[in-house]
C-alpha cells in the first residue's frame, strides 16, 4: 500500500473550517484507491500561535516539515491580531522560498452548475491555468525608509528578478503549454511602464520561446490582460506571470468562474527536493469566518492537486470528478454554499462531496 | 468670449484616428457654448517622429507645451518601430512627471446602450472613479542589471513612494469622495506581499482618513479587489490606488463597462501650475489601427473632462450627454463601432455625436 505523510496546517479563519472538509474528501478518496495518507496537524502559522509564542513558527519548523511528502494548507492572516505582512512573511511566503516552491499553479475553470458573473459563459468557455512565479520579483523584502517622520519621507522597495528565477518558471510554463492541446501561452508584462524588470522578463520569454517552436505565444501588458480576462476568457490556455501579476490574475480568473471559493493552488518545487504546498486561492476571510458557510471546494480541489503531485493521477481525477458531479447538481439539489447561490454549510457541502467519492 | 489654447498630440495608431473625431465634437460644443478653442497640432510623441528624429520629443517641447492651457492627447506606442518603454518614457510618462500631473482620474460608468460583459448589470450599477497616483511608485526608472549575460544575471527595479507624493493623491481622493453622495472610498493595497511600500501606503491612508471622518473607507488587497470589480462592481464609488494598481484597475473597470474604447482619463495637476493632459485609457491598438473602426468615445469623453477642467462644467455635461444619447440608441440605430457590437466607423460615430451636440 502506497503511503504518504502529509503535514496539515489549517492556519486562520476559514482555513480552520475548510481543512476538515478537505481531509474528509481526501480520506474517502484514499480509501477508494487503497492509498494510505497519514495526516499530522500543526497549529503554527496562525494568529493563535503568534499570540501564544510571539512568532509565527517554531524554531525547528523547517526540519519538522521536511519530514513530510506534502503540506496541506488552509489560509493564514488575521490582521486584527498580527499585521498581514508579518504573518505572511513569517509563514506562507517563507515556506514558498525556503522550500523553493517556485511554481504556483492555479487552474481557473468554469464548473458545471456554477454561475459565472460573465454574461453568456458556459462550462468549457473558461478553462486555463495561471503559472505564477512564486519566489522572487515584486515580493522582495529589500528596501526601507529614509527621512522617516519628515516631509521628505521616502520609502523604497526593490523588485528583484534573476535569470535563474525567471527562466525556470518560464520553462515550466512553456513545457506545460506544449503538453496541452491548444499549445497557447500568454505572458503577462508591463514593459511600457515598469521599464527595467519587465523588459527583462520579455527578453527571457523571447529567448525561451525559441526552444518551444510548437507553442503559440503572445504577450499583453497586465492592464490589457485583466481587461481581456473579462472580455474574452476563452482566449486563454496557459498564462505565465511574475509573482505580483500572477497573484492578481489568479484571483481575477477564479472570480470570472463564479467564486474565489472554488479555486485551488499548488506551490510546487518541480525538482521534488523540498515538499510542495497545496492551499486554496482564497484567504482566511475574516468577514465570514466562524459562520460555517465558507466554500470548501477550493480546499478539496487542492487535495486533488496534491494527489496528482504525489503520483496518483487517477485518484486525483476521481476526486475532482466528485466535486464536479456535486456542483453540477446546482444550488437547488446540492447543499452549495452562499457564494454559489445556495444555502448549504461548509460541512454539508464537504460531506456531499466525500459521499460522492 | 472665453478662449483656450489646446495642444493636440494624436500620437500613434488609432490615436491619429480618434483625435479628429474628438476635435469635431469639441468644436461643435464650443460653438454651442460660445467658447473659443484654438487647437495646435503637434506631430511629436509618435513613432513617425522618432523615425525622423531619433527622439520622441524636440528639445524645446517643455516650453512649447507650457504655452497651452491643456494637452489633448491620443495614444502613443508602436512597438514594431520603438520599444514601448522607450516611447512611453520618452513622451507620455515624461509629461506626467515634468508637468506634475499627479492625479490620473479615470471614471468607469456603464452607459445606456452599452452591453456589459457582466451578467445582469444595467446602467447605474457601475459608476465609480479610479484616482490613480501618476508620478511615482512602481513606475520608477531606478534600477539596473548586474552580472549581465551570466547565470547570475540579476535585475533590480526600485518602487519609490514619498510622503509628499502619497499624501497629495490621497487628499485628492478623500476630497473627491467627500463631495460625492455615497462618500465611499476604497484603497487598493497589497501590504501582505509587498511588505515595505504597501504598508507605508496603508499608514498614510489611515492618517489621512482621520481628517475625513465623513468618508466611509475600506481597503482591499489588489487581488481581492480585481475579483470584487467583477463580482460586485456596484460596491465602488471612489477607488484610490498607486500608479501600477491604478493602471490595472482603470483598464479592468472599463472592461466591465463593456469596452476600453469608451474610457477617458485626465492627467491632472490640481494646482494648475502646469498644463493637464487628457487621453483615452486605450492605447494605440496596432491590431485595429488603419481600419477606421476604433471607438472615438473615449477620446470624445476626454474632451468633456477637459472642458470641465477649463472651467466649463455646463459645456462638459452637454458633450457627455450627447455621447450618452447616441450610445443609448444602441447598435441597431446608432453607428456604433464593432467593440460596441455595431458596424459603424470611427468617423460615423464621431459625426453622430458631433451632430447631437
Ligand atoms: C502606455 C502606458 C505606459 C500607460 C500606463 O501604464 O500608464 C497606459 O497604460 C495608461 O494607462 O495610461
Ligand atoms: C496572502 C498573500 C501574501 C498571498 C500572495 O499574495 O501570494 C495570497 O494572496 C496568495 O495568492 O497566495
Amino acid at each position: 500500500m502506497t503511503s504518504h505523510r502529509i503535514a496539515v496546517i489549517p492556519g486562520d479563519g476559514i482555513g480552520k473550517e475548510v481543512v476538515p472538509a478537505g481531509l474528509d474528501a481526501l480520506r474517502a478518496t484514499a480509501d477508494r484507491f487503497g492509498l494510505r495518507l497519514e495526516f499530522q496537524r500543526f497549529d503554527f502559522a496562525s494568529a493563535d500561535y503568534w499570540q501564544a509564542h510571539g512568532t509565527m513558527l517554531p524554531a525547528d519548523w523547517e526540519e519538522t516539515l521536511r519530514a513530510y511528502d506534502a503540506i496541506y494548507f488552509g489560509a493564514v492572516g488575521w490582521p486584527s491580531v498580527v499585521p498581514d505582512h508579518v504573518s505572511l512573511w513569517g509563514s506562507l511566503l517563507r515556506f514558498r522560498r525556503v522550500f523553493d516552491q517556485y511554481v504556483n499553479l492555479r487552474p481557473c475553470r468554469l464548473m458545471p452548475g456554477v454561475r459565472s458573473p460573465l454574461a453568456g459563459r458556459a462550462p468549457g468557455d473558461i478553462d486555463f491555468v495561471v503559472v505564477r512565479e512564486n519566489t522572487e520579483g515584486e515580493y522582495s523584502s529589500v528596501g526601507g525608509r529614509v527621512f522617516e517622520g519628515t516631509e521628505r519621507e521616502t520609502v523604497l522597495q526593490e523588485t528583484v528578478m534573476t535569470r535563474v528565477g525567471v527562466d525556470r518558471v518560464l520553462r515550466f510554463a512553456f513545457e506545460l503549454a506544449d503538453r496541452r492541446p491548444k499549445r497557447h501561452l500568454t505572458s503577462a508584462t508591463k514593459s511600457n511602464g515598469i521599464s527595467i524588470t519587465m523588459p527583462y522578463w520579455d527578453e527571457r520569454v523571447a529567448a525561451m520561446a525559441e526552444r518551444f517552436p510548437g507553442v503559440r505565444l503572445d504577450r499583453f501588458h497586465i492592464d490589457a490582460l485583466v481587461a481581456r480576462f473579462v472580455l474574452q476568457p476563452d482566449w486563454f490556455d496557459v498564462v505565465v506571470a511574475s509573482n505580483l501579476f500572477g497573484d492578481i490574475l489568479s484571483d481575477l480568473g477564479p472570480a470570472c468562474t463564479g467564486t474565489l471559493g472554488i479555486a485551488p493552488s499548488a506551490n510546487i518545487n518541480p525538482e521534488r527536493e523540498h515538499p510542495s504546498l497545496f492551499e486554496p486561492v482564497h484567504g482566511s476571510a475574516p468577514d465570514i469566518a466562524g459562520k460555517g458557510i465558507a466554500n470548501p471546494v477550493g480546499q478539496i480541489w487542492c487535495g486533488s492537486m496534491m494527489l496528482e503531485h504525489l503520483g496518483h493521477p487517477e485518484a486525483a481525477a476521481h476526486l475532482l470528478g466528485a466535486v464536479e458531479d456535486v456542483l453540477a447538481r446546482g444550488p437547488g439539489e446540492a447543499p452549495l454554499t452562499p457564494d454559489l447561490h445556495g444555502t448549504g454549510t461548509t460541512a454539508e457541502l464537504g460531506h456531499a462531496i466525500a459521499e460522492r467519492v
